[in-house]
């Protein structure tokens, strides 16, 4: 791993460089792979690691792992914890969790808010949690010549050569008469204007004039050049941040800041701050970009085979051409399809052609407005000791697989409403049950009554399987009391946004 | 059901009519929703009842239900009965089992010789199980005619009028110079000739000229002269039907008939008998028919919605058009189809064009090639007692949701190589382990040593839902030794191929 812990050229900058992930995002694109509660920057779309891990790896190569922060909510930031236990203890005090999404800029002030109090030299270099990236040589030195620029009070993007007419992103136009800095073949520019994102004939002419860059979402600045322009151009917002600074420095209940938050204008950074400000800077960047924003784009990133096929999983297929297959455990069997798009999850298969893939957003609309659970989380859960997988649901009943990661121990716990049976399947189980405490081989099983304080754990080296049978009226996961956590989770409020 | 007591004209021919429901179809064509061990008869495609249920009802109304013969292999009998329930006294002694397919002409001689040693005037009334009618008057109709050219020792198929050149058939000319009978507007012609499959500028040919006839697969002639036609071009044939009838006079083993069938030519009723017979004749009817014999194929005769689509289940869609989309539990999410298949299944999911659907077969074969599981039966198993659901299975275990209808009781038995764990989720379980019988209500459980003599039965009047945990290195269906069993069924093998 030599490589990656190269440094880039100003050491000087480099002390001051934090990565920000923002890993905020909302699922719906990549349904049903994602969900509202499992995001794309969650999924291991390509390569052996998922976008977020990927993401994690190549901005520590130009900083420290303990200098990464994550902006993130609470519902997602126990799997990202889980994803980058890598770097756990690093990370330990870089989470920063918003209690509700305002879009971007809220989220990008208060990062920045906590940097400035950390470093008042702080210089952010904001990065997406879900894109690829190919070519770390490139992104360093694009991030080292960004940070000189940034250090001189510029507000720095970088512009993705365009490769189509794409009129899902916006558009830079740099200012090629001036170069702010120079670092090899690549320059920084002023930039010109910013264009939102265009028709198709627009985007067409935009391609072939070959001096438009798209607007990638990775920002370089000093934290307190960001806010000073927050200040300037959303004072509505800056005042909002300022307040919640003041809050937390007063030690102010959770609840109250949280509610500070909701009040917060949601405004994007991008047409809120970068496209009023005259310190915005791009540097027309020479790295490989996809922002994988929906299946038809995997196209651009993924591995194919002979026949243009991006085939995953337990794919028979017969014949078809240039089709993206994504399948799971259970059989995919599929004959002569073209540019298809085939998703098969434990609960929800998607079939549309890749032309349609932008729509599967109003898919996941319309399971959200039928109330359909699909939308919103996967069968399998992951939590800091391992992960579930409902097996079935029904009246009165539930039935899961329980995976408990050896020294992993669940929370002291007790269920109003419901008894659980825990017969275990492979490794070795620690039950607490009321008073008592013993352990359950394979083959094995105990009964917890309702209301009986009770622990599942695993003292062994290797994994825990159990299946849980539930029974009861109510088989909701907020039916818990818990009275001891390893992993410092309270009885049923979500965190606050800062750890 | 008044209408379904009708009787056709000729009530002296009618007393030696029996219907022969032809029920050993494997299931590859409508795969994942069919199976090897539930082949598409066992459906329900279209309207309420099953098709096999949809076959029994059309041809009681021309005869009585004891004198039905049910015409399949030991492993479809379970879930045929289980099917024909409703009948199940009247079918109890009418199920002739072949102990290996050996394609229609050895299934068909064998009903007959048993219809023969019933009643030597029998005349059969040979219908698919897996075929679509409608119009039952006109059925009735063709089969009293049929019926009546039969007693004269014809062989009588009848004709359906092509709608499409369809190149999956076969197709029958008739003479029309001569008339054997009339009644109403049906007429019954000797057949001029039988062409096989044709080609398709064949087939448009026929379409066109209006005087050829689909081959539907049905016949009637009397089980004498059927017997007298395969003695005449099938005698190897005859010879073997004739010794196994010997043998089952002398009451000879199970394995030394079913060896001797194993040892007849495997050859088509139509081709080894039909297409060589003077004695053919053609009935050109006039009820709807569809041998729903592809996906494709359920255009012919299923409902659509508006946009020509034929959707079952849980399917959400956005601007699909002429598609068939199956679902079951899970959701199916499709955008923007056109002409297309989607049939998603607990552990199989099937995508192809309509166009392909023919290609179904190779599919199924492709998945046999690679010992996939999912070509042979469902998660769902039917048994006479209710019905097992494979929930998951794994490394030495499998979790399984098992439904006992009230009144119901699994077999006495006991598995050498698994444990098992029984949670009430429904209704009330009457256990039987070692020497002790008690119940367990919803939320209780128990566990059930290996080698333990067990038996779980349903007392009540409610529907009883346990999850089974089995564990064990060894978990095939066949590590059971039956020690009493309500329904007949022996340790191990399946049973003889005459009930």
């Amino acid at each position: 791993m030599a490589s990656l812990t190269r440094r880039t050229s100003n050491p000087e900058l480099h002390n001051h460089l934090y990565p920000v992930i923002m890993a905020g995002g909302s699922g719906t694109r990549f349904w049903p792979l994602s969900r509202q509660l499992f995001p794309k920057q969650l999924l291991r779309i390509m390569g052996d690691e998922t976008l977020i891990q990927q993401s994690m790896r190549r901005v520590v190569c130009a900083s420290a792992p303990n200098r990464v922060m994550i902006s993130t909510n609470p519902a997602q930031a126990e799997s990202i914890r889980v994803q980058l236990s890598e770097w756990k203890d690093a990370l330990s005090d870089n989470f920063v969790l918003e209690p509700e999404g305002r879009n971007t800029a809220p989220a990008i002030a208060l990062v920045a808010l906590e940097l400035v109090r950390r470093d008042p030299n702080a210089i952010m270099l904001v990065v997406p949690a879900d894109h690829i990236v190919k070519g770390q040589r490139d992104f360093d030195a694009a991030v080292s010549l960004a940070s000189n620029l940034a250090a001189q009070g510029l507000l720095v993007t970088f512009g993705i050569k365009p490769i189509r007419p794409e009129t899902g992103y916006g558009y830079i136009k740099p200012n090629r008469k001036t170069v702010l800095a120079k670092q090899g073949k690549l320059k920084g520019h002023p930039v010109a204007r910013f264009i939102e994102k265009p028709n198709a004939t627009k985007a067409a002419q935009y391609l072939k004039a070959g001096d438009y860059y798209w607007n990638s979402g990775m920002f370089v600045w000093r934290a307190a050049t960001i806010l000073e322009e927050i200040c300037r151009h959303q004072s509505p917002l800056y005042r909002g941040i300022e307040k919640i600074g003041q809050l937390m420095q007063q030690n102010a209940s959770r609840s109250v800041i949280d509610e500070a938050y909701r009040t917060l204008p949601s405004v994007s950074i991008d047409t809120g701050v970068m496209e009023k400000s005259t310190k915005a800077a791009v540097v027309p960047v020479t790295f490989r970009w996809s922002d994988v924003g929906s299946w038809g784009s995997l196209d651009e990133v993924a591995t194919k085979d002979k026949a243009g096929n991006v085939v995953v999983g337990r794919v028979v297929d017969i014949d078809s051409q240039r089709s993206i297959i994504y399948g799971d455990q259970r059989v995919v069997a599929t004959i002569g399809l073209t540019d298809m798009v085939v998703v098969d999850t434990p609960d929800a298969t998607l079939v549309c052609p890749k032309s349609r893939a932008q729509d599967v957003k109003k898919m996941v609309e319309l399971l959200k407005q039928q109330g359909a659970p699909e939308h919103l989380e996967h069968v399998t859960v992951h939590r800091p000791w391992g992960s579930y997988t409902v097996l079935e649901e029904g009246p009165g009943y539930k039935v899961k697989r329980v995976t408990v990661n050896p020294g992993g121990r669940l929370s002291l716990q007790m269920h109003h409403k419901r008894s659980e049976h825990w017969v275990v399947i492979t490794g070795t189980a620690r039950v607490t049950r009321g008073d008592e405490v013993f352990d359950l081989q394979v083959g094995h099983s105990t009964g917890i009554p309702v209301e009986t304080r009770h622990r599942l754990e695993n003292p062994g080296h290797e994994t825990l399987h159990i299946i849980e049978v539930q029974n009861g009226p109510y088989l909701g996961e907020d039916d818990i009391v818990r009275f001891q956590d390893d992993y410092g989770r309270g009885a049923e409020a979500p965190r606050s946004f800062k750890v």
